[in-house]
């Protein structure tokens, strides 16, 4: 019996959005639907979305907020769109409607308990048991990581900003 | 100025080839060429196979060997085979037709001494300055990791196969 998996790639390295984004496709290259969420404004360009619209709309993208970079000085507001960016999660988990969500850059919002965790696992932990969620991001909380099924810490080992490269187009983005 | 990186995902984590995977449909999201080169026969499935299609010929996929498991009795034609695999990788990389060229797996071919580290060493730094080079595998060796310009180690946290749960459609392969 499939057992839907609550799947955790958090830690400093690269590789976290890669993988979930892999994931996606290859989900896709099944023919089952995907959601890939973003809560990090921005941190996609052409080469994912281009990459996205290859599926026949099998995966669907949708960027939350209006730029949730965390050097906002207005916490209240912040807090209402992670909020509003939770919520429209909770509606693509509930609908059913995917073999995989993924939220992506999500762990920002309950590491900066811009969300509360205790709900977010309710909603988690009380979805359809068949369907995927993959969440990524730095700092996954120990609850979260607790509840899910398959965590993996990408480790930055070495890292080609740090010796003075430039991000690349089709690497970096 | 653009710079070629040699990438390594290592460690025993889920999430290494699925990365490379995402980098691979990212850069031919780009509109730039991919060769993906499997040194494990047989990890890869319809999923992968399927998504890889949608690119409209950007992403060449080899597998190589006759089943490289890491069981075999006859080392010598394991040897034979790995060489010839590794023989095969240079021509792609020399070639200098590719944006990216992933060799998927083939740290195993080094930990277990099936080919040189040194001319393999030899081939990626004498590469076209502009090719990636994208390297997955458990156990890569510390002169690759010494000659990368990015790496990160996929640590298992969490597997769920340890808890019981069987490989899934679209999500292990």
């Amino acid at each position: 019996m499939p057992k839907g998996l609550l799947i955790v790639y958090t830690g400093n390295g690269k590789g976290k959005t890669t993988a979930a984004l892999g994931m996606a496709m290859r989900a896709a290259g099944h023919g089952l639907r995907v959601c890939f969420i973003q809560f990090i404004k921005g941190s996609w360009r052409y080469g994912e979305l281009d990459a996205v619209k290859r599926f026949d709309g099998l995966i669907d993208l949708h960027v939350m907020g209006k730029g949730f970079t965390w050097k906002t000085d207005d916490r209240e507001e912040d807090i209402r769109l992670a909020h509003e960016a939770w919520a429209f999660a909770c509606t693509v988990i509930d609908s059913g409607a995917y073999h995989t969500v993924v939220l992506d850059e999500f762990t920002y919002l309950l590491h900066y308990k811009m969300v509360e965790i205790a709900p977010c696992l309710h909603v988690l932990t009380n979805r359809n048991p068949n369907q995927h969620v993959v969440i990524t991001g730095r700092y996954a909380p120990q609850e979260l990581i607790d509840a899910a099924d398959l965590v993996t810490e990408m480790l930055a080992v070495k890292h080609p900003l740090k010796s003075g490269v430039k991000a690349q187009k089709g690497i970096e983005f």
